[in-house]
């Protein structure tokens, strides 16, 4: 029996909460310490493990999305329907938003903790840039680490590739890879629904960036389908 | 022919024994020395290495759980009687004390090492907790925390998921993952027989807070064992 | 339908962009701020993990060399043409160039990036190795490190090894392990499309020291393709 | 046809020179400029990923022992003739002289390396311990390190295990954990073959310790072969 759409709308919205509550977690509670926390490597692992452990555990669910601009891709490429994709999305958003109140509460355990001043793991550009990246610079990093990010996804998952065991393992690395290189330039989102959780607790200017979190990926995400399926695919 | 119960009794009081020798190991040897420690990326990589070494190594023979909350997990789930369920939670705290004893035996070898003031690796809360999280902080974590775990752990070895060999890894990585968010809030349990052996070794006020982490991680299991049999998966 | 000369061009084109953007980028981005960044550690896993990432989108595709090294090893290993390998050379420096000039793009978007102060992950020797090591120490690490990478890459696609699957993850991480030990030497080549793309915009000196970045790494291949052929696999 | 006796002790002499030289590389190149080095973790990472990467090179070939202590324990379980053995051993003793040969050539062109006040990363009790532990703890710790290690490699190499595809993987991050862990202690060992090579640069003092990094090592082997053989998986 296949899985029901209520079961792939509660799976992604799992998914979703896990990878904001883990990633945006590291973040907030262990990373930074100075040279006593996990520092910008383990945020890093956090985010991609965080894939790494819900792609085996939902997959075979869901397909295990949990990010918008995954699934839009998808309808891009012509693996998915627009009206299945809607109800992934909002399932995506909702688990975000859960993902980040879990955060919240737990966070607020420790006694010098004030969301304002300390954040949930949003991303921001410009001043708000963690290394105080340009707006435009932003856009770029958020726009080609997305392209690359569905360039895995595609090829891993690809009915061409022998090795589909390992797609969950890759694509998750592959994200870990990203936050390596870009946490200084946004904090990294490539996925709107990880940007739009934590921004809706972290206050009014956050919420004022997410529309380059928003866009940026889900452009990337477009790029890359349009690249795999004339291109790299092409029949 | 199949491992008898005596196999799967040592195999499983093995795996605890070397879950916490190491784990704790990696704190109390290696992890608290400022810059030139293995740090928290390191302990959290060390107990999540366990797990996956333990996997591919006892996995056919016992299934690896070594983990109470695990073993309890499965009979909720209906994978596993509660007879052979009680035989395995004692292998786990037996191996999970005489991995404590080892520890205390090779940290007893450096000279200015001392149980009471260094610690085993022992869990805890409030003005326990590495970070000094709250009670209820460390509560809620490790309940959620043991819930996702959990989620990996039913995903991974189901029977509807074709990527089986990967669920050792993928489980060890989860949690890696925990253990990166979470060694702030409590050291990070989600284990009641991880807790119970270095508590017996480290003191009275680590005793006293073990309620919490035997409490919380079988909710955290059911919870997850109800989700996966009624929503995730349910017929 | 096999993938065509078209597919496989971009694909190694795209590949090697990827692993330039993202191991040079970590560095460049993330690397070198101390105890708030990735650190030597978390280049490595850039490095690495951006082939773990290609290998599983693309390997099925051009199997995944984004290195004219290995290009060349596969030619000397009998297990591809010289015409074919001479239009994966030129996708491949074309990638890496198109890769560095992204990843100015991006470092320029901070304000107080200069390529020639700040570098561009351009590969050294001598006065320019990270930790003064000399010309000679260079070429034998590049020789010896490029060496032990294809070997690990001829055994891990061999026809006689069973577990396949798993040649894009170990090729992956033993570029990990070479950057882990070789940061301090050279910055690691093993590539001179790697060296290449970056020394165009990092300026004369980089430029004057390509020679090494891609003679050594070509005997190594060579040295590699010879052992394997005639003494480890020999008919 | 199955590779000869020639294929399979090359095979083990490279092995053996690429963990020893990448390994004790990791330390002497790159580990211990404090917070710019790999530090402990990436130390960590070199060694088990030279065994990660050996695994899938050279796996089909000799079996990848690269260590006498598990041929030795081979031999125990029943598993290889006393007489291959012999040769196995010769070939990894010559591979860590050669690797370790090696990387005094390359660690010796940086001007202010000098082995005897460096090191080349040879292993160490009492005053040599890097953090001072004594020759009581270092004999339990390189023992019941080995035997945890050779515990994975019977488990994960078993035919009764259905994923030995694992098997590489999760020996290799097996050894990463007990870096992790037992650094401090001794450097870690578990390896007879990893110690004599660097001791013969190191000096007097190295060599004068090399037995307990022999004795400890096949008493742990030899422990985990018969728990394996008449506990575990009994017949």
């Amino acid at each position: 029996m296949k899985p029901n759409l209520q079961s792939k709308f509660f799976a992604e919205f799992l998914g979703t909460m896990v990878l904001v509550l883990m990633g945006c977690g590291s973040a907030v509670i262990a990373g930074s310490n100075g040279t006593t926390g996990v520092g910008l490597l383990g945020i890093a692992f956090a985010f991609g493990l965080s894939v790494v452990a819900m792609a085996y555990a939902i997959g075979h669910i869901s397909g295990c999305h949990i990010n918008p601009a995954i699934t839009i891709g998808m309808v891009v490429a012509g693996r998915m329907t627009g009206k299945e994709a809607i109800s992934y999305i909002i399932a995506q958003v909702l688990g975000a938003i859960a993902g980040a109140a879990i955060l919240l509460l737990i966070a607020s355990g420790k006694q010098d903790y004030n969301v304002i001043t300390n954040g949930l793991g949003q991303n921001g550009y410009a001043e708000a840039s963690p290394a105080h990246y340009s707006l435009l610079a932003g856009f770029i990093a958020e726009t080609i680490f997305t392209f690359i990010f569905l360039l895995v996804i595609f090829g891993a998952t690809s009915t061409k590739n022998i090795h589909g065991g390992f797609a969950g393992l890759s694509i998750g690395l592959s994200l870990v890879l990203i936050h390596i290189v870009g946490i200084p330039v946004t904090g990294v989102s490539v996925n709107p629904a990880r940007s739009i959780g934590p921004a809706l607790f972290a206050g009014a200017a956050a919420i004022s960036q997410l529309w380059l979190f928003i866009s940026a990926p889900v452009l990337g995400s477009i790029l890359s389908a349009v690249t795999w399926r004339y291109i790299l695919e092409k029949e």
